[in-house]
């Protein structure tokens, strides 16, 4: 089977398994320029379902929209000097503005740039966009009335990667980027806290994506950060993906672009800050946790076509009446809400289209034969498996919503099962090493703080601190660090991420 | 009023009332990086509704959307030999990947561009997507069976301006663009006309701007078309505003990329294409075509807020009583899908919140004092003008509806017959000068096309051929241009125009 769709198993080849099902689902496709992908449209639906419904729940939690240049004066970068060490080395940097086309005596015209419009100073394109937004700010707050300031991005940044992987990893990226100013620390703290839950529900009840939401360790911090939220998802090769991230900024940006305000006490204060953003790595995120071998599994909350009605017919008067049924069935599936298609092309055969759709992860596939109308049902088969069953016309509606919800659950549920059987508590770090060695996943571990044991423990076994998971912080007595045994300061998660 | 406003009056000042409309609307700011905008959260609103009403019609008529590099290698550029003139001369070059960063004796941290990091071709951020989507569709289209391919981009675009102006003309602005391919020469045409009237209806039923539909005339088509059409606004000082263009490209950009398809007859044949695009300059448009000496209008059909309450009070008792009476209002007109709010801060008084919402251009204000609500109605005023009013709870849902129905018609009419009143006829160029100096507008002439005399015109009167208007091509009997005296060969519309 595998052989033959063009997609590697996924025990024989992971990676190559993910490349395959992109390709084959029609999600993305390389472009000339390295480490830049083309969203295809069905890839781009993908993330543009998630944008709908995250925009939706930013709106619901007080903030509000707008856009910022995509340029950024070379020299704001360094007024963060933590912010300049994490994004120096992977900006793109424009110079100059114009070129000049020259045409040869065969008429063939190349360009060149043209040396004499140089910038006088560098730009930019942002990586992220803390530096020029709070410059905008220093502009707008000026009183404690002015505050919070809850703003959200949706926006295309560039990081210069060497390696890249489509969506989870790509030079130009879309993604969201919330930037919020308070009076007070602890509602920006309260906001960071906020944003991760947002995220955290949104995987769940939106991705199907069961992540655990946690604090980053010192190291794993966001240039310019004084805390870094994560939202972490298991793969099914038991890798970890960051997945999302909310910063408590502290004043570190206000203190760079001297962004104070006249609090209520009359006091000029300095501002603080949040910021937090999800990217198109999410649709990575869900290829990896719902496929299968067979190519993309979407979870119906997020497939623009939920259901593909597909009628077969050999002879021109079966034609007319499997299409009708079709038609109907079509009818009374849209007006219950469910995105729904009639695959009627007759260039291509029914074996086809299956074919097709199945890649494509649509969650249910109807076949309406001449045979079926008769029967007043459509055969049926679920993208998740199993035997193929007889959907009545009447009442569809309510066996599709049942089914479709149903399906959202196993999905879910599904991942939640792979994700707790392979989370493992170990004690020593030689258990640990050859555990992960032989059977991968994530590990629970009491931990002691510390950036060298951190960078020691990857470079030696390629596993890195996940997070520090919420909730789960609470130690035992004597708990002790698993690689150094002082007092433990965290449990932490370790795993292979990507 | 209006000078103690800060908004200019438009008979004094045109070009900065328009800057002050937008200022004190928060619309947009001036960002650090020459030439860029920063669209505030009330400004990016208008964008994204437009952005929500074009996305539906867009998908209505058969599109989807993906999205491409912002990238594009250099000599992409110079394939199409037309589209190089047009663009090569404004484009952004990112010619290295990397900073490096230094930190001087006293911590001073300062970035630089990496000399080491430089790339083998630079790149130019995209003026425009046809060069990289021809790319992409040469690896897409095989067989008449891939197309028509109807792909429509969300993005931003970078086209470098020197003189700039918030909205109308700005380095980088979002845009849709529209890029269509086709088996057939017609079908190609029809859709760049399809797309057109996409764009008229929108302007008409959506923005209440009764654009002229036209086809430009050779000399300002866009960069690599074989034909442009445009809409055509008018702005209330008597000039032009291309809104919109659709163009029919022919096989251009098919050749420049080698992209064909086998035919139902098994021919290998070049595909036809279209691209059509609209820009946040629309925003510009709505602000110049609707608003007045006292700031921001819009129509309704647009407004982030449709409807602001604001409770007045002065005792605490009072707080009460209208605070209830106003989120019953608030509570009504939300349920009929009126866009409110309830300005109940109580930082601010009732006269600033006037005055605020006024120049943010919401439609109707509505007063609810203690009085009102022992009346039992609320004191409302339109945007538009006109005395003060009592809208009754009851029923009030109705009554908004039905006065902002009426408000979007209005703004329509009185736009269609600012755009009737000053577009004129004219038979000869001496009353063309003549009246074009003492009244400025519009003007209908009877045109031999000829490419010459459209620059010598211009350079004379500053005015342009803003477009050919479609239904209006068929000429007398004898018809004469009012140039150069040869037989007319179209009807044109010449202006002054952004």
């Amino acid at each position: 089977m595998a052989k033959d769709s063009g997609i590697k198993l996924r025990e024989d080849d992971y990676s190559q398994w993910y490349l395959d099902v992109i390709r084959e689902g029609k999600l993305a496709d390389y472009s000339p320029v390295k480490g830049c992908m083309v969203l295809r449209p069905h890839g781009f639906a993908l993330w543009d379902a998630m944008k709908c419904d995250l925009d939706r729940r930013f709106k619901e939690t007080g903030h509000v929209n707008a856009y910022f240049p995509m340029f950024i004066p070379m020299s704001f970068l360094s007024k963060e000097a933590e912010h300049v060490e994490g994004f120096a080395k992977e900006c793109a940097v424009i110079t100059h503005h114009r070129l000049r086309s020259t045409t040869d005596e065969n008429g063939k015209v190349s360009v060149e740039v043209d040396p004499h419009a140089k910038l006088e100073e560098p730009l930019i394109v942002r990586p992220t966009s803390e530096t020029i937004i709070w410059h905008m700010y220093g502009k707008w707050i000026d009183s404690h009335r002015d505050l919070p300031l809850l703003i959200n991005q949706w926006a295309n940044v560039v990081r210069w990667e060497l390696k890249t992987r489509p969506f989870l990893r790509t030079t130009e990226f879309l993604w969201q980027e919330g930037h919020t100013a308070h009076a007070y620390k602890d509602e920006a703290v309260e906001e960071a806290e906020r944003m991760l839950h947002v995220y955290t529900d949104f995987a769940r009840d939106f991705l199907a994506i069961p992540v655990v939401p946690g604090l980053k360790s010192a190291g794993e911090r966001f240039a310019g950060a004084v805390e870094t939220y994560t939202i972490e998802a298991m793969m099914q090769n038991g890798w970890a993906l960051q997945s999302g991230t909310s910063h408590f900024l502290g004043q570190n940006f206000a203190k760079a672009f001297d962004v104070t305000f006249q609090s209520k006490e009359g006091k000029r204060e300095l501002v603080w800050a949040t910021s937090w953003g999800v990217s198109t790595r999410l649709v990575g995120a869900v290829i990896m946790t719902h496929s299968d071998d067979v190519g993309l599994v979407l979870p119906p909350t997020m497939a623009p076509v939920q259901v593909v009605i597909i009628p077969i017919w050999r002879k021109d008067h079966e034609k007319e009446v499997v299409i009708e049924f079709a038609d109907k069935m079509n009818e009374q599936l849209k007006a219950a809400g469910i995105r729904v298609k009639v695959d009627d092309r007759d260039s291509i055969k029914p074996g086809a289209k299956y074919w097709e759709w199945e890649r494509k992860g649509v969650c249910l596939r109807m076949e309406v034969g001449p045979r079926d109308v008769k029967g007043g049902s459509a055969f049926s088969k679920k993208r998740t498996g199993g035997d193929k069953f007889g959907i009545p016309l009447e009442g569809a509606a309510e066996t599709v919503r049942g089914i479709l919800d149903d399906m959202q659950a196993e999905l879910l549920a599904k991942a939640t099962e792979l994700r707790d059987s392979r989370t493992h508590q170990v004690d020593t770090y030689a258990e640990f090493k050859t555990q992960l060695k032989e059977k991968g996943g994530w590990y629970k571990v009491f931990w002691h703080a510390d950036e060298a044991a951190e960078d020691q423990i990857k470079t030696e076994t390629k596993a890195t601190i996940r997070c520090y998971p919420i909730g789960e912080q609470e130690l035992p007595e004597g708990a002790v660090c698993f690689y150094s045994g002082k007092p433990a300061t965290h449990l932490a998660i370790f795993a292979r991420a990507y």
